[in-house]
């Protein structure tokens, strides 16, 4: 075996280390073997693990000081499809939003021309804003949806691509019959597995607990048993949708899913504004976890998901876009909506005389890098820079504005991921790693 | 006198003609002569005007349909000296803030040289990001302040540039004394007229009522007065501070600017989250009117304000980013933060089962230009596209993605202003025009 080049990204790196807790090496370095972390020290010890590690062959990369390197950003819900869409129809509810601009949109998605077009741009965009592991849903079209797999595997982002189950409560034309609904599930799930590929894998997908029936639910389940899968879904985004569920199956939401085996180790749930405390003891006990999509709370006026109460009673959460319902693609305007929500959590309670100390932007970055890798079951493999972890990253310039090294706050390197979590953008975003392999 | 080549923009335009109420020309134009416009109206009308109005020397610009004309954006509040603190310290309290971040920036502009630096980068960067009116807090140094002026006339932003006034409760080398603060802000003024700037004026900046003696406010009123001047301050930002002017004016805090006679027509007050409705009142049969900061609100955590209930009662108001208590330069990004801010209330009101229906995006697009203008008391001459007024606007293109027509929603131009209130950002700001001039 030759002897294959080891990277060295050299300067300030901070990560997660624990849940809620940044760690930062100040002059730090990481060493990258084809796609995972060799070792990760500071610099004073680079020349000890270069004689222990035996490196010879290794390519150094030397950051600036105006930059960070920090765990790619994880994306845990996002709606590929709507894309198209993003910005639009933002102050409707719920269900006239669907109806007025998701579902007319999703349907187009039968042809592969326009789905190519669309799934091309989301995979390029949101790896650009830093991205690099995404949890879509994609439409109805098992085939059109192995078309986003190809693009994330083109392009090198690591995902898990569902093909949404939907046999009632959508226009006619955008249905499925819950034979249809299982077989091309099935037939999706093998096609995807016979990629063989190590970044993009399938994941169960049932839209939310009305579009199904219980049978059908229960049968998605059992795929994602045979097959070892994830599975994600929607659950308690407004008020309206929960009265729903509790005419239609006599329970709460939460139950519905446990009923139909749903809620694994490997689940993740959108939302989760309206839980009660019973249903968040029973995500718990089952180790799903839940996405916090703030933007799209917001944007479609569904309400306020309180993070703190869910960590607190041990579900994982990590953040999501929910393009289209949330209004930007980027995980960083996700972690200023993060912020925002408990921020405004914390006005209420406060007024109730309660101690509530909101989110802040170290506990948001935890959020979008550990904790989305922690909900996504994937922190085996990716979430922050541990040995034998798979190296996703990104440096971060926030110096890149012409001439500002003159005038700017000389910032430490937690300054600087201060900076970014309230003012970046993907300008800042100067490199992107997925695998150890540079993708922007 | 020559004939003064008349340009014509044809497309898409839409600006408020009323508060609260956006008018679109699908097919229109603006006819624009010096600073002025000449006219506006639909495209089909043009040939009548050319004859009527006799122009011959004209220049047409041609919008793409996916391009938008909309009036300039107005900051009503931005310090323009904590720029350089942009992003920083945004999880701590007010006063802490301050002591940590604010005041050590702020001193630095005793300084000519750093002045430049930074006063040069805020002009350009806000025009950039379509600010064509800023009302600045500079700092309390006469000389750099005019330093930022001069600023905005070379790259053309129209601009109140405000000295600020503080005897008390800051840094000992931060400070003036009860002398120095008027006679220094007498001396502003007079350089500040001496420029005989169409763009750039003067505004009276009483930091805020703990940072001065009764008597000495009211001297700066006199000024105001003496020279029909512009003033702006703080009010009820937090609950501490509200407190702390509880006991040391042992009065309500709009009452303390009442009898310091800062409460004027031509008053600007940023924040206003915890007035009492007595305050409300007072402050409206006063008609000053309220910069409202959400961005800043938030991430200081200071408080919601209630836009609507300001608005219910008849007090004018515009948006203020407050950088860098804010954490972004942009309008676009304090829009946003409007509307979130509007939707939070909105979940605490209907809790209570109120009916409450939160700022939509295009009340905050009446916030961000004609509001702004009427807050500002310049709605005579900016703020919509009216015959007579400064034209002050932008074009605005939201397909600037390489590719994205073959995929994205065609859209009407009221959703092309959706979209750029919730996910565009300086790049779709494609032109920028302040008294007619192109500066981007
Ligand atoms: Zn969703
Ligand atoms: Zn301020």
């Amino acid at each position: 075996m030759p002897d294959q080049t080891v990277h060295i990204y050299i300067g300030n790196i901070i990560h997660c280390n624990k849940p809620f807790t940044v760690h930062t090496f100040e002059k730090g370095f990481i060493a990258v073997r084809g796609s995972k972390i060799l070792a990760i020290d500071n610099v004073s010890a680079l020349g000890k693990y270069k004689i222990n590690l035996g490196l010879r062959n290794t390519h150094e990369v030397l950051l600036k000081d105006s930059q960070i390197l920090i765990p790619g950003l994880i994306d845990t819900h996002i709606h590929a499809c709507q894309y198209p869409n993003i910005g639009l129809g933002l102050d409707r509810p719920l269900l006239e939003w669907l109806d007025t601009y998701t579902y007319p949109m999703e349907k187009k998605f039968k042809e592969v021309e326009y789905s190519a077009k669309v799934y091309d741009a989301v995979v390029k965009r949101t790896l650009y804003h830093g991205t690099t592991t995404a949890c879509y849903f994609a439409s109805l079209f098992g085939n059109t949806n192995l078309i986003l797999a190809d693009a994330a595997i083109k392009y090198g982002q690591r995902a898990l691509v569902g093909k949404v189950n939907m046999t009632r409560l959508a226009p006619p034309d955008y249905l499925e019959t819950p034979e249809q609904t299982v077989t091309n599930t099935r037939r999706f799930i093998e096609a995807m597995l016979a990629k063989k590929s190590n970044l993009v894998k399938p994941i169960i997908t049932p839209r939310f607990a009305l579009s199904l029936q219980m049978e059908e639910m229960k049968k998605l389940a059992d795929l994602a048993k045979e097959f070892n899968l994830h599975i994600q879904t929607h659950i308690s985004e407004n008020t309206e949708e929960c009265k729903e569920i509790g005419n239609l199956f006599g329970k709460p939401y939460a139950d519905v899913y446990d009923e139909a085996n749903l809620l694994t180790e490997k689940t993740i749930l959108a939302h989760a504004v309206y839980l009660s405390e019973a249903e968040i003891r029973l995500i718990a006990e089952s180790g799903s976890s839940v996405s916090h999509c703030p933007s799209s709370n917001l944007n479609l006026r569904s309400g306020l998901c309180d993070v703190k109460e869910l960590v607190h009673a041990g579900v994982r959460v990590g953040l999501g876009t929910d393009v289209s319902g949330g209004r930007s693609l980027s995980i960083m305007d996700a972690m200023r909506s993060a912020i925002d929500t408990s921020v405004a959590i914390s006005f209420h309670k406060n007024k109730e005389d309660e101690e509530y100390d909101p989110l802040n932007c170290y506990d948001v970055f935890y959020l979008a890098t550990l904790g989305g890798a922690e909900a996504l079951a994937l922190d085996d493999i990716i979430g922050n820079f541990e040995v034998d972890k798979e190296f996703d990253a990104l440096i971060v310039d926030m110096g890149i504005e012409e001439g500002c090294a003159d005038y700017l706050h000389e910032c430490t390197p937690l300054e600087l991921l201060q900076k970014f979590v309230y003012v970046g953008d993907d300008r800042n975003i100067v490199s992107v790693f997925v695998s150890g392999k540079k993708v922007k």
